[in-house]
């Protein structure tokens, strides 16, 4: 089941919604046709940017069957089933192979703190048990543990998982797990902060998994492009764009949660979809919408045309 | 709806499992008959030593159930609705209040870190919607925030807020809550630790809900009713007692999780019910139940018959 | 050299300076009458609240030959002697010993965060070289790692250290401390943080170091003597007050430091010195004095007089 | 007094010791003349791989004294003046300048968490004393406090304030501050993680302050030109070699200090100086230097010959 060859932006899409319990229904649609039409190479519904972990069980689901069937087979579809039971991540995986999706991605239960010993067993068991392939996912910021590099190597040797996204933002690990596992086949690492895409993939890592490309995907297809052929000006240049978004568009109103409002803000000025949060986040007041707005009029100046 | 009367030990229940998805249903009405027959003053099921987090969707509201049937009104039930998802905290109190449970215990949600405006939206939400009454559960290891003085002080003027259960640890907090809310009639603080529920109760805490108490719950009623009169030889007595299963049975192994697995060690050994934890936990190895028989047979002569 | 008779209120004292460089010598000398008159058994100087830290050596060890010279014999003096570099620490305590200190008091260095057995190599080898009896000081806010029970336990055993002051608001830590400790002659159990000190002491603490204590001293003693004699309803009462102090001198302005910078704004009020904060600290602003000033006269009028 | 046109290979010096309070004085010149031999760009002594926290204040000052007289004006010295006390930080830079140092390098002070604003306060009052210019320190994981983009910014604004050394590892910062400041003329941004400096460099950044570069100093220089050159394919063949310098010279015996400790044991087994760490630090074990001795005949027969 190794090898699955997925690489470049796969963006970690939002989950649109009309209140706390309900899809946005026909924004889902709209939004996933924006990024195919905007050339990523794959995407992944259910993470930390789609905020799962706020969703309902149920919700989870109907969004991986809204979502597989919208793609229709166009690109790859991963899967968030990261949960603190292992029974529901493995539901929600059962669920995403019915659909059609490629992959699922998983980070470590996040109420208790695992030691290193007990994630090699909760993956193994998770992996043993799983009906597609599994990437890990580093999130400590949430989860509170690292995957440290020797548990990801050892993991990685297993047959059903095949790669990992790192969303530390320390990079010492991402070059430790590129040393050690760089030129594994079939393991491939993947880059959360779209601000290290490019660094990433110059020194061998196979993608990123960006918020940024919810709003604007050709720019970070781009970035990948121009990393992957090592054209280092074109890289500074598109990477100047991409910080212009990092530090104006996820920077209003200084939530820890700034970035997801931003995008889902974002996305509701162009017409894509609705820009409602499920708690313990609420949407931006009108005077940060406002503010919202006038960011992503520079950004598309500078930025330039998207699909 | 305020006023709920409840103070005293109240233990946080383990769950007995038979693997990862089955309750062992025997078990648990041993366990329950044991905890009433201790001279409980109530029961507190799918808290953090009840693994909830671990626990698939179903499987907590089978428990709930099967809990509040078998107490049958006896004493009251608390139940645990703490989830990252406020619609499926909402579901599990329907159910609560469905089974006759007295009231419900929430943390905040613990995968994005809350600011502390978030978290008086959250509760105030979640307060609004449930069925029965609420207590705050302030657990900063594994949330990653802590409910604030202040923001507990306004949580608790709304009518369906009626106390907290604290398990920092830290008594400056506690004291500060008792400095604020300590006089409020229908807002009781109760205390995680066992090793303070003496000195919290001294000077003004309404009970604990601890762990220990599972095991040898006349031994933490003998504490709670020595502080409530102040009699403070028999208090540093017991307290003597406390201490020593503390620092004996939540040691050994040296896992994040030694307490609960103790716990559970200890219950099969007395015969009570199945040691089997959910991921990402796994029971003692038989080297280590060797060494926590050793332990129980010791505190079994330090503290004396229980039920 | 163990079994120093050492116990009650020994306020943290705050460091009177006129610049960064220069201390406020007639300021120091009422301080230290101040507290003498109010009844404090013992005067720490160059703690935390001392801000030893932001000091020039040379201040330090010239504060240690003021404040010996004026105590006088009349009560113990422990200097703080807290420093990354093992060297410096002693050339401070060989400064204290010939001005006829009573003790020294050593939280771990606090640069890198050492290992346990790095603790225990170098309390061992600081205590061997030591003229003076070591009070450990455990500080984990400020030095990042705990000083866990069992290295205290096996610090204990030294024949020159003979206690312990505990800020870290942890009292399942103060517990197993006292559990393990407790009854060891010769080792002593203080507590740093004011709203601690009563219930530490029914339980076995040996006193309080408390920073409240340097502006209103006869409380704290007060409170010690209840706590003592097991007098409940006063300790209830004299712990109103203490928790008063605390939550309105302590939180002006919202500054880390904003207990030292409330309690040396108090002193400057009271004429007894100069409110000057070295580097990083700054003294509040005159808006902020305002306030202190609020408070001050509410918690005279609360307290009553003190000397 | 800007535009200090430093960049390239900076190494933090390690400090030859023969004990706690004594210079390996021979060592010292030995290991001064082996990095110039190397070709690095710089020296900087007195940071966190020079222990500087652990050393007397005399020794800082005898340490820099024979540096600065053994350069001899080849290359520049950059002198650590970190310090929890402005005072002592200003008594050794006015040291440094006297011996003919190029500039000083500050982390804020680590006792006390600074809030921004202090920040801003403190590096202010020291910049207008210093008479050398001053780079910035970013270290969290030892200081507690990261020097954020924004306040970077203010205070690059300084005359006196020349650049940035970042130990965080966290790439996200650095590529704010490259965003923010990599076009400001007279700002410097170095990389501490040796695992950073290639992809630092490449998108903007002025060099590394590398440890292994105290051992293998040909290697990093080599490193840094062909990232300066934008030669990705001999960026990533040497960036392979560092890597395995990391995960094996420091990664001895699994200590918080295991990389001094490693890199002083391979400049003993070199001949170059003696591998004593002052405490709370401790040189290797027998056993742990053979291993030490295995690791760097390996890397030597990986890397090539050194000066």
């Amino acid at each position: 089941m190794k090898k699955l060859p997925l690489q470049g932006i796969i963006p970690p899409m939002v989950t649109p919604l009309t209140d706390n319990e309900t899809l946005d229904r026909d924004g889902t649609v709209r939004l996933v046709e924006y990024l195919i039409a905007g050339g990523v190479h794959g995407i992944f519904i259910l993470g930390t940017t789609g905020e799962a972990q706020s969703l309902a069980c149920h919700l989870r689901h109907e969004l991986t069957e809204l979502v597989c069937a919208t793609v229709a087979g166009r690109i790859p579809v991963l899967v968030g089933i990261t949960d603190t039971s292992l029974e529901e991540s493995l539901r929600l995986a059962r669920k995403a192979a019915e659909c059609g999706a490629a992959g699922v991605v998983a980070a470590p239960p996040y109420y208790y703190a695992p030691s290193q010993p007990e994630l090699l067993d909760y993956y193994r068991a998770l992996a043993d048990a799983l009906p597609l392939p599994l990437y890990l996912y580093n999130m400590p910021v949430h989860v509170k543990v690292t995957l440290e590099p020797q548990t990801v190597r050892r993991l990685a040797a297993h047959p059903n998982i095949v790669g990992l996204k790192d969303s530390s933002s320390d990079m010492v690990y991402f070059q430790t797990l590129l040393y050690l596992l760089g030129d594994q086949p079939g393991f491939a690492l993947f880059l959360g902060p779209e601000q290290l895409t490019a660094e990433g993939v110059m020194l061998g890592a196979a993608g990123g998994v960006n918020g940024g490309a919810n709003v604007f995907p050709r720019l970070y297809v781009a970035l990948y492009e121009a990393a992957l052929a090592h054209d280092l000006e074109r890289v500074k240049s598109l990477q100047y764009r991409v910080m212009a978004v990092c530090t104006s568009l996820y920077t209003v109103g200084r939530y820890a949660s700034s970035a997801i409002k931003g995008i889902k803000c974002a996305l509701w000025l162009k017409g894509i979809c609705n820009d409602y949060l499920p708690y313990p986040h609420r949407r931006f007041l009108a005077s940060e919408r406002a503010q919202v707005r006038a960011v992503v009029d520079r950004l598309d100046h500078l930025i330039g045309s998207e699909p």
